[in-house]
């Protein structure tokens, strides 16, 4: 093992479309996962094993505008060349927007101060040609005053329980959310949350009660939040509809 | 065949994404082209044959925010059942944004006053996730000033000959064009193009045009329109950077 001094570390920004991929990171080898895809192409090109650490896992079918990951190696390459010969080889549906060498010990998921989600809704009776794999089709007209009213009451540091997919873990569910804008453009909704973490499937959980709550079929999200319980809340909105926007470090 | 009377002709606005299509209307019988999958659709919901006419051709890879094309029917079925039918049965990426009954004898193509294109630069040095079947990717920076100033010639009722795609044919390369902007939003370049008509592959030949103008390879517009001369004019965009924006009447 060559030892630290010898080793660069490199952080990549990427941008991918999920539509195609088994998430940035699977649980289970069944299909081919962004992560895997990249690490192939750099194994290609610094024929050299890499590992790389992605800032968190990205589920089937969410997408990414900056994802950020880093691996490291003991290859001189240059980074325009790395970063030319990535995009070259990697399928069109991920690029690589950044590159950069980093300090020895950032790490793209234990460095993170905070992460930004989008998520789009399409609110209206018809679908779209071109949005259908990035936006979440919902057919009822969403009140938006009385979903930013209850969205504020997330913002802070909560137990996210009730917003968290069952899973067998007893892991703390208490993360703190900076910001959550929610904001009308034509027929598209955005809703912008930015935590310092996120509970598995809590992002898309959270938009499903506020679309709820915007359809007149849930209330008081407050109730729902202080019971802990997921069976109080909202539907998980769909994963195409989410986007990772950006990283803070 | 039934009369006028009992005869109603229907406008449909359709939004579609090119990328898997031969065009909205092909020459040669080879692949799927968009007029086809509508009519076929049609017939299974009127169960009648119908014939589509759209406002004009779109090559293969082009693709269109409201494209117009009519039929008429016998059908009594409703207007807003109709288009639900049709978005259920249609592609993912073909969808029916507006549905009209119109005068009988409107016609999308003999009709249409002007049309709007817009041809889409992502001018960078890296591709992107999201764009890649809806941008030209351009590597070299573009002077937006040149293109800009140089574009202005082209305004106003010219022969378009150096911008015609050769073909055997010997109609008319007059066409009026009211409108050419060109606008920049990030790495993105816009060029609006709003003409009474275009021939074959003349929005394309123009951005080439222009693009060679922007990158310092060509320049005089003036002196290779006058020239009517394919030759003097620049390369013909791809056809994904392409997009039919509105076709007025």
């Amino acid at each position: 093992m060559p030892d630290k001094l010898s080793l660069r570390n490199i952080r990549l920004i990427v941008e991918y479309d999920g539509s195609a991929y088994h998430g940035w990171q699977s649980q289970k080898n069944t299909r081919q996962t962004i992560q895997e895809i990249i690490e192939k192409v750099l194994k290609g090109i610094l024929q050299e094993e890499v590992s790389l650490f992605g800032s968190g896992r990205t589920d089937q079918g969410v997408h990414a505008l900056a994802q950020v990951a880093n691996f490291k190696t003991k290859s001189k390459i240059s980074l325009s060349r790395l970063k030319l010969g990535l995009n070259s080889l990697l399928p069109k549906d991920i690029v690589i927007t950044g590159i950069k060498e980093v300090p020895f010990d950032f790490h793209s998921q234990r460095s993170a101060k905070s992460k930004l989600y989008r998520y789009t809704i399409l609110n209206r009776k018809f679908p779209s040609a071109f949005h259908y794999k990035y936006a979440w089709l919902y057919h009822i007209p969403l009140n938006l005053d009385l979903m930013k009213k209850e969205a504020i009451r997330l913002v802070g540091r909560h137990d996210f329980k009730s917003f968290k997919a069952t899973r067998k873990d007893r892991k703390s569910t208490v993360r703190t959310i900076y910001e959550l804008k929610i904001r009308k453009s034509g027929d598209f909704i955005y809703i912008n949350i930015r935590g310092n973490g996120f509970v598995y499937n809590m992002v898309r959980s959270i938009v499903g009660t506020l679309v709820g709550i915007g359809s007149g079929k849930l209330s008081n999200i407050r109730r729902i939040l202080l019971a802990k319980d997921r069976k109080g809340a909202g539907v998980t909105a769909p994963a195409s509809g989410l986007c990772l926007m950006k990283v803070e470090y």
